[in-house]
């Protein structure tokens, strides 16, 4: 048996998911359908992350075990003739033996599209939080700022995973406005080592009501300190939502250290 | 009864086009019946011309007769409260006496998006033709210029429509390469005071034909010269063709012309 890992993008809208559902239509029984038609075989297909109903995937990493002998990139090119049009396949590679999608994930980025004020956008309807008041991004941008370090983040979580620390490190969260001719997006992007159940749309939600002037700029900081649930923004819609990228050990190492932590894979980092 | 104008936006997606069939879901029947709800009379709204189904608008015109007390711009919120996602209102206003939108028509202009190359744009797939070779532009664009120009354009329509006269007034046609770092896409526009039935998605198959090199340069103009439905190329699948806007004549005079030359509301200008 071999490991590999597999790079995809997916369109969350038609989907309950990443994880495997009797009856549902879910990323990973589209992906271990296609993979059992191509080798014989069906693997069990390990995310970074279980995306929610709805979130989409610029470049979500999935590892899985085939003894198949078809090269890489036959698998990739003979896995996006298979996949449904809402699924696609950028890359498979071999992995070191053990590779391990979630565990060793060391880095995740997500974004999240809104797009503000009395015109909605026809076309990207299916990727964006459409809000119809004009949002102060000087504002979110402040208010963000203090989201970024290690941090408890017990208030931006959504209750019902289990995890063994609600304790995570943000590298970075940026909010900005891409403006062009036809579109006004607010963009908010957040890199870290893990992310809570529902985090990046608890923490979107709570900006997004500073940018409507209904919170202060310093507020989203008071509800991390407070350390409570109850706290916090609303939940951001999942259509906003994408998962941009996935980072691993640059050694190649397989989850040996999460190993020896004894860390398994659970709810945590449900990654929205 | 008052006259009003409306344009609207539209995902052709999930419709099988502009006009009213039963037990089908079509953008007129959709709009009529937002209109019923809010005025209490259910109007026979007339297009520039009948999308076919799958075809988009950016700024499709309409027009209809009510005799609702509400003001233009109360209309126009009320229908985008009423109107399904899918579709989008961006102005009614009061249209003089007897405005048809399909009658006095002068030019309309059609945009026709393609993405070529190895790698797909997932979340632009219900807007675009994939085209996994590489389309050679500039001769895409020097095919294109002879068909500027008054013209008859039998070969370039598809069969099975009624109509007076076979000839039409291309203003403007042109093939242009759009890229950003995230998307590679050939763009054609097409400007004329009139389209036969699939006349855009037919000299876009034609022109695929040119950009691929399976064909020659001056091979679309031959086949213009023919005069012959059987010789142009592939029509151009629907999800790719957007209305973009029609133009009426500036003095807002109302059908006269076109009601002394006799011309009805007929298959023909059916704007593929």
């Amino acid at each position: 048996m071999a490991t590999f890992r597999l790079t995809l993008a997916y369109d969350g809208t038609d989907f309950v998911g990443w994880q495997w559902q009797p009856g549902q239509r879910t990323i990973q029984d589209e992906l271990e359908a296609a993979l059992q038609r191509i080798t014989g075989q069906r693997p069990k297909c390990i995310a970074s992350g279980r995306t929610d109903a709805g979130v989409h995937a610029l470049g979500q990493v999935v590892s899985f075990s085939s003894d198949t002998r078809h090269e890489p990139e036959v698998l990739a090119r003979a896995l996006n003739a298979e996949l449904p049009d809402d699924m696609l396949v950028f890359e498979v590679s071999r992995a070191p033996d053990g590779f391990h999608a979630q565990r060793d994930a060391v880095r995740k980025r997500y974004r999240y599209m809104i797009e503000d004020g009395r015109l909605r956008d026809l076309f990207g309807r299916r990727y964006l939080w459409h809000i119809y008041q004009r949002l102060n991004v000087e504002a979110m941008q402040a208010a963000a700022a203090p989201l970024v370090g290690i941090h408890d983040f017990t208030s931006y979580e959504t209750t019902g995973s289990s995890r063994l620390t609600t304790v995570r490190t943000v590298f970075d969260l940026t909010v900005e406005r891409h403006t062009n001719e036809l579109t006004d997006r607010v963009i908010v992007e957040v890199e870290a080592d893990g992310f809570l159940y529902n985090m990046v749309r608890n923490i979107v939600g709570t900006l997004v009501a500073v940018g409507k002037c209904k919170e202060s700029t310093g507020w989203p900081a008071q509800v991390l300190e407070m350390r409570d649930r109850t706290k916090a923004g609303m939940t951001a819609p999942a259509q906003g939502l994408f998962l941009v990228g996935v980072e691993y050990r640059k050694d190649g190492a397989c989850g040996l250290q999460s190993a020896e932590c004894g860390i398994e894979a659970t709810d945590d980092d449900f990654v929205e």
